[in-house]
């Protein structure tokens, strides 16, 4: 036990609250860690001098004003109020500067964005026009929260046979608008949420955000740890599940059909929600990976089902749909309309049209051509060239490998320092943790945005680092 | 003291939890009701046959779990988890089903979306394609956080002389996502805010979401009620203020010059932040009134400054922008990513191209003469037709009355629902307010979606009711 919970008391106020401020100062500080377990009661309590009931009380008040987090069993863990931690604020700042211009020079393997010449560009001109011509003002003026009401009826019919109720479905603005809107709807102060470890950074930020205690559960090969995983519903009471079913980010593995069925049936019997964030399961390049989302086998209506257009397909045009169970559509709605009111009607309009014409369906299978040359050629040269150097799961779609150092010789940030010098970005496994460190030797490449000349540069420019 | 408080104690769980959770269901239940004061510590402590400290402890839990909250000096007052009250909720519900075509039968003088025979559908029709031509597939995939670069400089050239730095200019899809944003970025669990009594609606939301402690303050006719504000001040900690400079939403006034100086004054003494809305500010229709808002003012950087395009001028295209204090940029940036990335970026193009081609000025100036002769006719008829039932202010701009009966013998629900079934759609009051049932005996009538033909039939059906 260290010095740096004694303090001396002064007279007026409560001394749990001035250990509890001693120990804020000390978590702000950086001098406790995020995520360092904090002494046991009786030991704390014996240290300063104080009753076991100071101790209980200092506990809670950190836990209320989110200093703190309980794990049943295990103990109390210091949580840092900081919501970005300083690498992912300096890793997204890079991002935020480089210029379009710029992009021609460098290697861009952390980019999720398509390039620019593969947006069919000349057909959405027309059909933005045919939409203008056809609908006139409204085209612009119409504001309706849930959504444009024949893209809500197409989506429903294209894409899920006409089995859900249009009610169901909401448009947002890509799908980091679904996930906010979504914890907003469900996610309280304190509630219990299970991520996948590693995940998304943008679901994390979010859900600290809502000041959720986040628990990680370790990704196998199939999906989820199982065991782990209904080992902590035992110890407490989950409000929901994060996951993204296919070609998760980053690991790129995706679930089994068993691990998905188990899930729901866990969902049912200790009571909480998924919200499954179907991430690019479009691009399939090998047919043993079958499409069944969560959501496709959800009897009890545990899943809530995130879908973007953005991210690949059409970027920019910022739009994507929640499938709400019924218990929480009122919510979602007005979820929705307390954080933007509406989407853009016109990009509605487009898209519909563009869905219905079968363009949509033109252009994904346009993408997943272009998209697997890619594959190919990344995942054979990431066997020949790093393949002494690292480990990887073979995603079998997507857009990104997450590699794992075999030696722990070098930190994914300073690979990340080293090879940006070189004009070679890649994205470090530590945004991709609660806990940074654990992302501290493994990375992600991706090749939304490098041709097959550009992989084979970076890939090689990886090796030298390595070597 | 009530018999309800009383229980019969369970030997494990510690008492101050049991009281508490009967405290809570009675919450929920409605037996307590939102914003009741509390009984004292010492009063409860007697009644139940406990020690005082227990007591504290109990509140200490309720406030934590936002189920209370506390005024210095004045206790203890409960606080429902409910987001949106249930008045709040059908009103909404009424306004998702009006479907377009329902609209030309109804006389709406609730909407405050301007009728589509304004909008600029050809000339926006041609800047769109003007777009496209000039950046091809870049007009529709670029994703910047921050927002689209030309926009933002001609913004600053052309609504703040360039004097702000670009830097400080963050697009946001609408006002709504700019309260949103400004909110995550800034308010944490518990934090103090003042708002004007009445406010937006939708601003209320987000503030209960953040789970902000919300201050209301009595309007003026120049602005708030400084002596109460000031009260609030020196008593309890602010972390900020929302205030909607000019005709404000409901009520129409407008800050005097000496009430902004006064607030910027004490926000630099007591160290809170304003959240200025800028809202319908190019909408004067009497020369007394000259556009400064506060952050025209603002020497200290003390005030977040949000500005929608979309709500009158261009609907449907959600588009508006914040101007950040330096303090808050990063924080504010972060903030826009983790709800949405990024807005969509054609608009913004067209946005661009639309303001700095001269459109939107005429677009504006336009408006301004149609939309004066709504204002002009509205007001005679309030005042002939009215005046014996109503007192109001007169706006002198803007796109709405607000109206507060001299005899309380119809709430403005009753009178809500029996216009509606006349075809007439008011606002009632009670969304405007913490507290719905202070909004119980006024409600706001606006002119963007009724043509003069409509006013004079709906002020008299209006008439007809208050007889």
């Amino acid at each position: 036990m260290e010095e740096k919970f004694l303090i001396t008391f002064e007279e007026e106020v409560p001394k749990y609250i001035q250990i509890a401020n001693n120990i804020k100062k000390l978590i702000d500080n950086k001098e406790i860690k995020d995520g360092e377990k904090l002494p046991t009661i009786r030991a704390l309590a014996k240290v300063i001098g104080v009753n076991n009931v100071t101790i209980v009380n200092t506990y809670k008040k950190l836990k209320n004003e989110g200093y703190a987090f309980q794990k049943v069993g295990s103990g109390t863990f210091a949580k840092r109020k900081d919501i970005v931690p300083i690498f992912n604020r300096e890793y997204s700042k890079y991002f935020k500067k480089i210029k379009q211009d710029e992009l021609f020079n460098i290697i861009d393997f952390a980019g999720e964005t398509q390039s620019e010449v593969y947006f069919p560009i000349e057909e959405f001109k027309s059909i933005i026009n045919m939409v203008l011509d056809r609908d006139g003002a409204n085209a612009l003026i119409m504001q309706e929260p849930l959504g444009y009401e024949e893209l809500r009826k197409t989506i429903n019919k294209e894409f899920w046979k006409n089995r859900l109720s249009i009610e169901n479905i909401l448009i947002v603005s890509g799908a980091q608008q679904g996930i906010d809107i979504a914890s907003k709807a469900i996610i309280n102060i304190n509630d219990n949420v299970i991520v996948e470890k590693p995940t998304y950074g943008g679901a994390l930020s979010v859900f600290k955000w809502r000041r959720a205690n986040i628990f990680e559960v370790n990704l196998e090969e199939d999906g989820i740890d199982i065991v782990a995983f209904e080992e902590i519903l035992k110890k407490n009471k989950i409000r929901c599940f994060y996951t993204m079913s296919y070609f998760h980010n980053p690991t790129g593995i995706s679930y089994s059909k068993e691990k998905k069925l188990k899930l729901l049936e866990l969902a049912e019997k200790y009571d909480f929600y998924i919200i499954e964030d179907d991430y690019l399961s479009e691009l399939i390049y090998e047919s043993e990976i079958v499409h069944e989302p969560f959501k496709k086998l959800d009897k009890n209506d545990r899943v809530i089902y995130i879908k973007s257009f953005s991210k690949i397909f059409l970027p920019g045009i910022r739009l994507g749909y929640i499938i709400t169970p019924d218990i929480f559509r009122e919510s979602l709605q007005n979820s929705k309309i307390n954080t933007d009111i509406a989407t853009s009607t016109l990009m509605q309009r487009a898209l519909e049209l563009y869905i219905k014409e079968g363009y949509f369906k033109g252009h994904i299978g346009f993408l997943k051509d272009e998209y697997k040359k890619r594959y190919e050629l990344m995942g054979e040269l990431i066997k020949q060239e790093l393949g002494e150097f690292v480990r990887f799961i073979d995603p079998k779609g997507g857009l990104n490998f997450y590699l794992s150092l075999k030696e722990k010789n070098i930190t994914s940030k300073s690979l990340f320092y080293k090879l940006k010098s070189k004009g070679v970005y890649i994205t470090p496994g530590v945004i991709f943790y609660r806990y940074p460190k654990d992302g501290d030797y493994s990375f992600r490449i991706g090749f939304a945005q490098v041709n097959e000349e550009k992989i084979k540069q970076g890939i090689n420019l990886i090796r030298e680092e390595l070597s």
